[in-house]
């Protein structure tokens, strides 16, 4: 956080191509000093010592109904997406590819990764980017399956070629303003895939009772919801109904359209084959060499493509899934992780399987599952009888074996007797848990919550309402309508050929961010209105955070170049010792940076680790901007940390 | 209020048989002292100062929204209703005679009555007795119409009797306990008629295009609620959005299945018949003469049974649409009203149409529309934005234009345009607007109250919450459990060919609350679990208020007899002087009775007309239900009051 001043200024510069191309290595100018492996170095070693932990912390009763929920939350969206796929890609992905796809990150992730909490699997952008793929190549006659296979190949390369170059260290860049579009942008595409599930079901009773059914399951599953977020029935029951309402309501209504007059109308259901097997006819190893040259090459823009949303998407997922909310003890790796995606990207290539990667509604989840709470009333609280109360996360039970064992668990979901199961569930069911999924997403965006701020009656809104602090109406409705500009850019063009394209869109807005808002807006409103994705001791190995706005101030006071320090290297240079991040935990948010000399900056910058919780030598728009990352949020309580954790699992994947 | 210790203990001698057949008069028993007329005598002489005002006062612009919107909240229902009594009664009864009977009830009410925010239509209940009499005397061949007017002319006589014997006394021993009940019964009447119309419609695409619809009809008006009582928008959007928010759902729906691939779906629509003629091929005037003089007595049983239903349903009707909550400042007058609806009964029974009542919702939802409110911050309210605020009621703009007003609209939709539109809405539409009517009654309704109380996680409950001052949790559960037995019986019995008798169920409540609770809860109990139905001030015409069970506090001290006067009779005494009653407003509530004389009871019965606010000699149960009923309003402020609108607006008719 301390070294923000050169980086920006470097970024604009620079901008706006930080990224998928590494950066030529050994220029003269320390910015282009690439030290090779060091991130994933510094990774593995700062995780390293926690390892065995991983697995022996997992003798805790929190692992059990996180494995169980985390199978859910993952199974389900995956079957509605290989119902999606199976239908696009003229089956060439089926209901075991995408379970099988689910193993291989689970698996891989689990037992490799630097961060085993985020859950990998197959998203809604990584299925319109295959069967747009599809549609693009299946004219020319190209084997489509060994062209994917090209695409994760050159993907594996661009993605260890990211890690090695410790890409990662650009993540600080991406704030909740990237993050909030993508979400918005993902449910939108679960709400046109129910449709669409939906529309292809003709005009006569199928249709209709399939309308009927997912309306149902939709309204069934948002009450389920509704009633976990409630203060009806005891702790336990309400996490039930929030954890297994969704799947409950699944398996209900699947025995549900054989009651009474419906048992006549025959319905869709989700289309399996047997067992352990590819569905299209073929061998689980691709052909890849069944391609023609040209062809090979013609894949790498895709991979570009791919390694972008991937960046992106896995990188974000994982953010989340150690947001600020979540007291987290054992370091992050984005590097390594990084290195794995390539890994697994590179084998689902080859075992024609759709690319699995970080979950972003599911890996904030676990860690959630994970967390092990206390209810505990609310100091303002006053007589006459508020009712508020707040759920404490005293503790996160970090280990590798829930994300293993529900692996495992929709391993043997491939098996007959499940699949059978699974071939059940008719169609409308899930149209209606596409809709609930997209529903849900909105409502926790950070868009919507920004919407629903600007229609709220003036008068009727709490004065602590942290948007209250924005004199300047207009800058919200300003930033709300780039959000939306966006996210409707994005959109529309998923809905023609060129949909593979959107992930170049999602990331455009990353340097939207960074130097068109900051002319536009303040950095007071703009720390207001954006904010880190992830809380400091997990930015900590990429070089701390970006933050939400004080940084251009310090980027207008130090745009007369006299900054030179590269804050990404010294950033690594702050964490090179091993562990040595840990001891800057949670204390290097309040320094306080003006115009200050480079020597002042680095004996800040060394300080960071040591000093503890508030030191700031000076005031100004970084220390405000400070007081609402962490003060706010000490201060605030509970509202704005649920906010935070709204604003996270917008961001779906 | 003052009087209720003797009260209470002739009730308790001269129970279980208060009403329906008047008293005996002139015995030398002080109780059996009927002074005929001098309840509808005092009526009129208290409301008479008023009527010229109650024409200059509609000059405001509450009144024009106000009519609107009963417009369209009195004719939607009896529109539905109108849809399941012709299915039922083989076309008896269809739109036009629900309509001309909606109009009957509006021009008489707010011509005549003492209480013109009454709004009067066609009800559930009636609805129910209405086919029930039909499927009873349709196998005998009787002319039904003939039949329903012998039934209404009785029902005429035994009304004026009730109403000449001053029978609204008794209504101090209406408290919310058969209210609720009563509500709940009507929801779930509702809800099943939803269903009704659903099931008559086979099980191809109409049937499942219906479903659809209802489904969505239901939750767009639920959205449109919801929102109504949110802090998004603006005042008056949100006002526009709770007020027409259904009526505009119900539009649109009724265009929407027209559109894409619903076109070729034929759906049932409302049958509708000739603008101005009745349903069936008739004139208006019945010939009741065309009938067997054994049948003409044969409706005296059913006449008794319709005048237990209106007595109760009417009246209580009028208590709420005048609770504590509404600054009224214009006297009730529930004899004489009882007395004009003996009239519409008869003249409804002389055109052969359903015969009106007073309206639950409607009539609450009357007077809170002519509120004139002001938008105040909770005073509690603590800097870390708790964003609590409330709607305070300064004044209600008592008139008799917009009853008028909406009675007229009314007649101008039997004419012919306005048919044929009606003619377009399909029954899947009316369907969800059961479906919204019976859930909103269920949502609203005292019994949901208390069992979501009891499910309520306690730790979660906030302390000030009034049924925690309850320390035996099983007493609650006692009283839902009574509640919902009551609920059932009266449920249970109109699925069966008995179904006119409900009536008596849901009366038979008033001796289980006055005999059968107090033996099984305490008074303190009581007094928490129950309240009376309407304010002081509206009660003061018949007695005063019975309330929510410290009277059986004074009633346990008392049994020994030592008591003697009259409190109904005395009730009468001080109400007796024109006007009179206005100055004892909201200033009688905390007077304290404990083991007093008779000198001293009548001191204070005349000490409460000219008492201030918070007089009370002695402390104990008295004095705690007061607490209850005013201060505690006073103190948790919106919270209660918005119960008790709450539980007022459960009770559907």
């Amino acid at each position: 956080m301390t070294t923000t001043t050169t980086t920006t200024t470097t970024t604009t510069s620079h901008a706006p191509a930080p990224v998928p191309a590494p950066p030529p290595r050994s220029a003269s100018d320390r910015w282009y000093k690439i030290r090779l492996f060091r991130g994933m170095i510094n990774d593995a070693r700062r995780r390293a010592p926690y390892y065995v932990s991983d697995w022996t912390d997992a003798w805790n009763y929190r692992v059990v109904p996180a494995t169980v929920y985390m199978y859910f939350a993952n199974i389900l969206p995956a079957l509605a997406f290989s119902l999606d796929m199976f239908s696009k890609t003229d089956m060439q992905y089926g209901v075991n590819e995408v379970l099988l796809a689910s193993v291989l990150g689970a698996v891989v992730f689990s037992v490799l990764a630097c961060q085993p909490l985020v859950i990998v699997g197959v998203t809604g952008p990584i299925t319109v980017f295959n069967y747009t793929v599809y549609d693009i190549m299946s004219p020319t006659g190209t084997n489509y399956l060994a062209f994917m296979c090209w695409i994760g190949l050159w993907s594996l390369v661009l993605h260890w070629v990211l890690a090695v170059t410790n890409s990662c260290n650009w993540l600080r860049y991406v704030t909740r303003f990237p993050c909030d579009i993508f979400g918005f942008y993902v449910a939108f595409i679960y709400l046109q895939k129910g449709i669409q599930v939906l529309e292809r079901m003709g005009d006569e009773e199928p249709f209709y009772l399939s309308l009927v059914v997912s309306l149902l399951v939709f309204a069934v599953s948002y009450v389920c919801a509704e009633l976990g977020k409630s203060a009806l029935f005891t702790h336990p029951v309400r996490v039930f109904l929030k954890d297994y309402g969704t799947p409950l309501t699944v398996v209900f209504f699947t025995g549900f359209v054989h009651l009474g007059k419906m048992e006549a109308i025959h319905l869709e259901n989700l289309p399996v084959s047997t067992s352990f097997f590819p569905t299209a006819d073929r061998g689980w190893f691709v052909h890849f060499w069944d391609i023609s040259v040209g062809d090979v090459f013609l894949a790498i823009p895709f991979a570009v493509l791919l390694t972008i949303l991937f960046w992106f998407d896995h990188n974000v997922s994982s953010l989340i899934a150690q947001g600020t909310e979540f007291p987290l003890s054992k370091p992050a790796g984005f590097h390594w992780d990084l290195f794995l995606l390539g890994l697994t990207t590179g084998v689902a290539g080859l075992l024609g399987l759709p690319f699995p990667n970080g979950l972003i509604p599911q890996a904030p989840f676990h860690t959630e599952s994970l967390c092990v709470t206390s209810v505990v009333a609310d100091p303002d609280e006053t007589g006459a009888g508020k009712g508020h109360y707040e759920f404490k996360a005293t503790h996160v039970v970090e280990q590798r074996v829930s994300n293993l064992a529900q692996g495992l668990l929709t391993l043997g979901t491939m098996s007959a007797p499940l699949l059978v199961v699974l071939h059940l569930i008719p169609q409308g069911v899930l149209a209606g848990l596409f809709f609930i999924m997209g529903f849900q997403a909105l409502e926790a965006n950070g868009i919507t919550a920004k919407l629903l701020f600007l229609v709220r009656d003036a008068a009727l809104t709490p004065a602590g309402h942290p948007l209250k602090q924005i004199p300047r109406r207009a800058a919200i409705w300003l930033f709300v309508a780039v959000e939306l500009l966006g996210f409707a850019a994005t959109f529309a063009i998923t809905q023609t050929v060129a949909a593979v394209g959107f992930p170049i869109f999602i990331f455009a807005l990353i340097p939207v961010r960074a130097l068109l808002l900051p002319r536009w807006l303040t950095p007071q409103e703009l720390s207001v209105l954006d904010e880190p994705t992830a809380s400091p001791f997990t930015m900590e190995g990429i070089g701390g955070s970006y933050g939400g706005g004080s940084e251009e101030g310090v980027l207008d006071a130090s745009e007369d170049g006299s900054s030179g320090e590269d804050g990404m290297d010294r950033g690594k240079t702050a964490d090179g010792g091993t562990g040595g991040g840990m001891f800057g935990r949670r204390s290097g948010e309040a320094v306080s940076v003006g115009r200050r000399s480079e020597e002042e900056l680095a004996e800040l910058g060394e300080g960071r680790l040591r000093a503890p919780a508030g030191v700031g030598a000076g005031a100004g728009a970084r220390r405000m901007s400070s007081a609402v990352d962490e003060d706010g949020i000490e201060m605030l309580g509970m509202r704005v940390s649920r906010r935070g954790l709204a604003s996270r699992e917008g961001a779906l994947g």
